[in-house]
């Protein structure tokens, strides 16, 4: 089977498909846009993107991708938890004293703030376009007293020194990632297994907010619970919105379909984007 | 009075503080949470930030940091409609044939990406940090053959030749902005005064998904109409959230607060951002 993934190599989706799909021919694609379509146009079986993440919310791109330019499904879940680690060059292992400057993404520079002010207040920072990137750049300049943020991935693909581990603010933070195909399918993956989960987008007749509220009704007289509910633009203009709900169960024969069938009579359109098993990577 | 907006000169959000407070005493700041900071330590009376955009959606770092970090009050907001121009400097009016690149934000070349595609599909494009930014970049190199995407009020600001108007391809994009105060207050704009709104960030108990349905409906039956509903990560975890609700009326004495008491009772936590008058700027 051949896996898309969004790329580079050793970013924190590579370690989502690197445990998730071992033993396939994983192909890495520069953007988002770029993997979802290589499942539409065939050239990938299956595609793994972000969705959400605790600190950064919704992915958008993919969000808005999914509703607006293709059809296709969800058929899991690989939840990863967001593990930074600082690496240096082994050359520069006895050098901490001496850094001049620390790489990594934007986010992970973020993530790592109240470590960063506790113990290399002095040194400054930089962004790189992916934690991956600014391990690979250690790598290349093994004569830069720099240090980088990213994953133990990228420590291992790299050669880099791990220096201190988990140097992340907030011990919470996860990223959700999704794989896509163009059709349902049932797929077994060496992971954890949690909960089963279905995803519509639904959007709303013209008077939204007893739509909205008749759609949680529809969900709620059948306790049907929801984990997610978020809205982004129709970009029809401003005030129109589309809903996407996680609905904590896999779809059954009755009371889902019930609950979708009402929502269109009451004139929601409703697109089911998969139902599909959950996974933690640990 | 001092009004602090996101700056830098000559963008949308100048445009949109230039007509709602032209005889203040306006500061432009750096970025969003050092103009939202600037209210909050008094160093301004009032702030201007984006809040959503017709097409991007909600601008996360202004809702995150109302919610989390300080307690400000909306009181005021002005809908800003976004009309894109391709400029040049006046000595290249007569080489448009020639034209060897055209600069803008990310967002403005994608606002036009089919009149781009259309009419200069051979000549490559280049990102800046604003649409401003590009303008300014073209005063300041007149020997060079570019051109940028910009508003109205950059053409002016910098000198620049209009060559063809409105080239964004979608016509109902409009931007939010809003009016910070560290306390309720009322303004008087000298803008086309629309609908009155009431914004409130609530935060729901564990069991989110009959809360937020409870919420829905503490409000449908009293015929309350929300415009808008949004999640947005609480940081605490995956799934877990706040909603940002925009209701299409000042807030009254019987109703609004009804309705949040009960929210408050069912174990919410209900935050009232703003009671406002709300603006479209044309």
């Amino acid at each position: 089977m051949k896996v898309g993934f969004l790329g580079p190599i050793a970013t924190f989706t590579d370690l989502a498909v690197q445990h998730a799909f071992p033993d396939e021919d994983r192909i890495s694609f520069r953007t988002i846009p770029d993997c979802i379509e290589a499942v539409h146009n065939q050239e990938v079986d299956v595609a793994v993107v972000p969705l959400e993440n605790t600190l950064e919310g919704s992915v958008h791109l993919t969000v808005d991708y999914l509703f607006h330019e293709v059809d296709l499904k969800i058929i899991s879940e690989i939840t990863v938890p967001i593990q930074q680690h600082l690496m240096v060059h082994p050359n520069n292992e006895s050098k901490m004293n001496e850094l001049e400057k620390i790489l990594s993404h934007s986010h992970a520079i973020a993530q790592c703030h109240q470590y960063l002010h506790q113990h290399y207040r002095g040194v400054s920072t930089e962004y790189t376009t992916s934690t991956a990137a600014a391990a690979k750049f250690l790598k290349e300049h093994p004569e830069m007293k720099f240090a980088a943020i990213a994953n133990e991935l990228a420590a291992e693909i790299y050669g880099l020194t791990i220096m201190k581990r988990n140097i992340h603010d907030l011990k919470l933070n996860h990223t959700r990632f999704i794989v896509l195909s163009r059709e349902e399918r049932s797929i077994s993956l060496p992971l954890r297994k949690q909960e089963d989960k279905t995803t519509v987008m639904v959007t709303l007749p013209s008077d939204q907010s007893g739509a909205l509220h008749q759609v949680l009704s529809a969900l709620a007289w059948r306790k049907i619970n929801l984990s997610k509910i978020e809205s982004r633009p129709l970009k029809t203009g401003l005030g129109n919105y589309f809903f996407i709900l996680d609905i904590n169960q896999a779809i059954d024969e009755i009371l889902l379909p019930g609950a979708f069938e009402e929502m269109k009579a009451l004139g929601c359109d409703v697109k089911v984007i998969g139902s599909y098993p959950t996974h933690l990577l640990d």
